[in-house]
């Protein structure tokens, strides 16, 4: 196999799409994203959409097989693919792909989600995560750790025995914007801080949050955005990084209190800096997954699961 | 004085003004409500609204005394009045009133608001509460207790010895507006709930939210109003009462978490009935205040500060 294309790897999403083409090294031969993230399409187009962006690739390459992950495997998106419960490893992924036949294409796959029950029954579900850790442990060498997948909705994920054991979902990116956007605490947030003014907004936020201990108490501390800048302690500028290190701080604390002292990040360069800063403020050891992990996850499902390499 | 017009009384907030006409033994005579909150003002519209909305009874009654409370004290109001720092009491209120003179009136007072700094050195502030609770105190005959005034912003506010010790405010009502408008969590939200079914969805959101102990836990909790209604196991009208129990069970457990035992709520009907149903579950013993005790409040002061009786 080596450098000949050997799987199309798909991380379809909500509100985008991104495809890549892989050797059966892993080495990503091109790559290409697009706007037809899973909301904006019917059922019936997603078949139509996937062939129009690899018609490239697969008139150059002959049918390739293809292995997709995301909301599209959702109950919105293309098919509902039933969730794989947690604990569970590669293996229990590569069986539970769900298998479409699709013009063009050797196989279409879409891997399955995960769900899981906490210790209240409190079920958290993801789509898509999984698959990067996956290619996060291969492309690292691990078998134990936790990683944090920062985002519109946060992820912890537990893995142990190279199986992901549990994990829980963070609402910080999208209570974030709901903040910022449609309470007073927005009102008065300046654009374009200097990196110096916004890090040290950041780091306040972080080790205020750090100090709040009764779960209710952020109902509370969350009124110090508006209060801090009307007693002229918290200027304009610096107030949506205060905001900002608020919740990744009381994200992180709340990792802490679960017993991680050390995470992996995966993510945009841009997020994860930001949890790296948090987590030295907080005294918790954090390291960077390599990017593009999903295209290893998708690489080693596909391997475990026979899709790749001669018919 | 008896039951001759002693005072007019004015809640003016953000966006409404309610005002009330009062004997000197504290009846209310009359009564009016007007939208001109003032967020809706420029500061020279202030006066002239006042006279308006009150004329009839400055005609009948010639040029009385009135006291304005709530945020047209604050810096975008009629004019900025310096709060008065917690503790503090009747007499501390009652001395630093600001006075205008304005046509037809005997006198304009407008009361200050109240600032406080926690023990983090973190600010808080609130304006109009401090005379309701003025007037609860007078009308309940206490000079101790844990005042809980639900709302957008919700205060709670402790007294000791007649003086009102210390504060905190809670942004449960705006923060509840924003996660049901403006993230997934309302996406699912139906309306027209039964009582049983509302009541069912709103007992469960604050049995979880006692069972959540770390701070940053809530970022977490919350996406439990999402996976709940994914998994079947809440239905879309239950839904918001779910997120409104978790919200002000967060609130009620962070004020018992700092020692209140016993609350006395201060508000409308609706809202103080979800903080009695809440504090029950929690063994949290609740009452509620008289309505309209921001008149009493405002009598008390003026009282205090020699405006009410003949020249």
């Amino acid at each position: 196999m080596g450098n000949d294309a050997a799987l199309i790897s798909a991380d379809w999403g909500t509100t985008s799409l991104r495809l890549y083409l892989l050797a059966g090294d892993g080495t990503i031969l091109d790559k290409r994203s697009a706007p037809q993230g899973m909301a904006s399409l019917a059922k019936h187009e997603f078949a139509s959409v996937l062939r129009e962006l690899c018609a490239i690739w697969l008139e150059r390459h002959g049918p390739l097989p293809a292995l997709l992950s995301g909301m599209v495997g959702s109950r919105q998106g293309w098919v509902e693919v039933p969730y794989v419960s947690c604990p569970a490893g590669l293996l229990d992924h590569a069986d539970k792909c769900a298998r479409l036949e699709v013009e063009g294409f050797r196989s279409v796959q879409i891997a399955a989600g995960m769900d899981t029950n906490d210790a209240i029954g409190i079920p958290d579900v993801m789509r898509g995560e999984e698959c990067q850790i996956f290619g996060a442990l291969a492309l690292m060498g691990l078998t134990s750790a936790t990683f944090v997948l920062p985002g519109t909705h946060s992820k912890w994920v537990s893995v142990s025995g190279g199986r992901i054991v549990s994990f829980r979902t963070f609402m910080t990116g999208e209570v974030f914007a709901a903040l910022k956007g449609h309470t007073i605490l927005g009102r008065m947030m300046g654009e374009g801080a200097s990196v110096e003014v916004a890090d040290q907004g950041f780091a306040r936020g972080v080790e205020t949050a750090a100090r709040s201990s009764a779960c209710g108490e952020w109902l509370h501390r969350l009124f110090s955005v508006r209060t801090l800048g009307l007693m002229g302690k918290l200027s304009d500028e610096e107030s949506a990084d205060y905001l900002s290190g608020l919740l990744i701080g009381w994200e992180l604390a709340s990792g802490v209190g679960a017993g991680a002292r050390e995470v992996i990040l995966v993510g945009s360069a841009e997020l994860t800096a930001r949890y790296r800063r948090a987590a030295g403020i907080l005294g918790i050891a954090s390291s960077d997954a390599p990017q593009d992990c999903v295209c290893a996850g998708h690489m080693a499902i596909a391997t475990a699961a026979g899709l790749i390499g001669p018919l």
